[in-house]
């Protein structure tokens, strides 16, 4: 019963963080011979001004 | 010094969420033999949206 | 259907583990009038040499 | 720059372990349309002793 | 490829957090020889009323 | 009270880490004008099989 938790940036819509969070479902449940119903998957999403790179937060990085 | 974090479903009232933090350090404490104060739990809340079983939100589930 | 990672030192016997993860199980689900078989717990144990309070690992804490 | 962790039981080979990271990094940069290269995964393997579902171990579960 | 979570309860600056992120970044790459354009952090910022140290909600701790 | 969580590829020296988690609090301390004794850290390591950049385990990039 895989748990996956994904982070990304806030900001996607909706329809992009289901379709990811069917296909990386069923990607698991393939490779692992999983049931896709034992899989949870948590989106964590993060704004830009809290996710760094190289200590520059992503805000910054993106002007 | 245990360090608990609960993911939930956002939605429950604080009583609800304060009442588990209590209960959960109590048993904590008591099955480890650990000093309370030493406990930590952060809740983390999250969307339906942002939350799949068997590749489906449980926002879709609900309805 | 929450999901609780607890966060330990390593060391404790699964026996005592074991009752923490009935006992923190049985106080969320009267906590949040939650269904006992949607709780899952996954224990985390971690080393002294990796975990540090005030900037001093606890392997020399206890020295 | 997705994050990703897995969290499974321990006990699957690398190959259906590196099977998964490919298709799931496939899956997420196809869903959210982005670099393959900007995706991060870690899998983090938990004992049976360790995994909790109805405050059960699967260690006992399984037996 | 360091990954680093910071998680602290909700309400500073931006201009502290921005900091924070510079100086952890340089802290590690220096501590362990790393470059600083791989090693990325999130921070997780949580409501009082979602940590609770002793059983108890830093909101109620404040009062 | 922050808590800090890093993950690294397992292989670094303690010195290394120690050094690391010293250096880290120090920064959140200064960053953020919180007391050094109330920042926990936690070190996660992460074997390169279980790594992936662009979907491929570290353990392969090395070779």
């Amino acid at each position: 019963m895989p748990l996956i938790e994904i982070t990304i940036i806030e900001g996607r819509s909706q329809e992009m963080k289901k379709d990811m969070m069917m296909n990386v479902t069923n990607a698991v449940a393939e490779s692992l011979n999983a049931k896709k119903e034992s899989i949870r998957i948590v989106i964590r999403e993060v704004s830009k001004d809290h996710w760094a790179v190289g200590g520059m937060p992503m805000s910054e990085l993106k002007r």
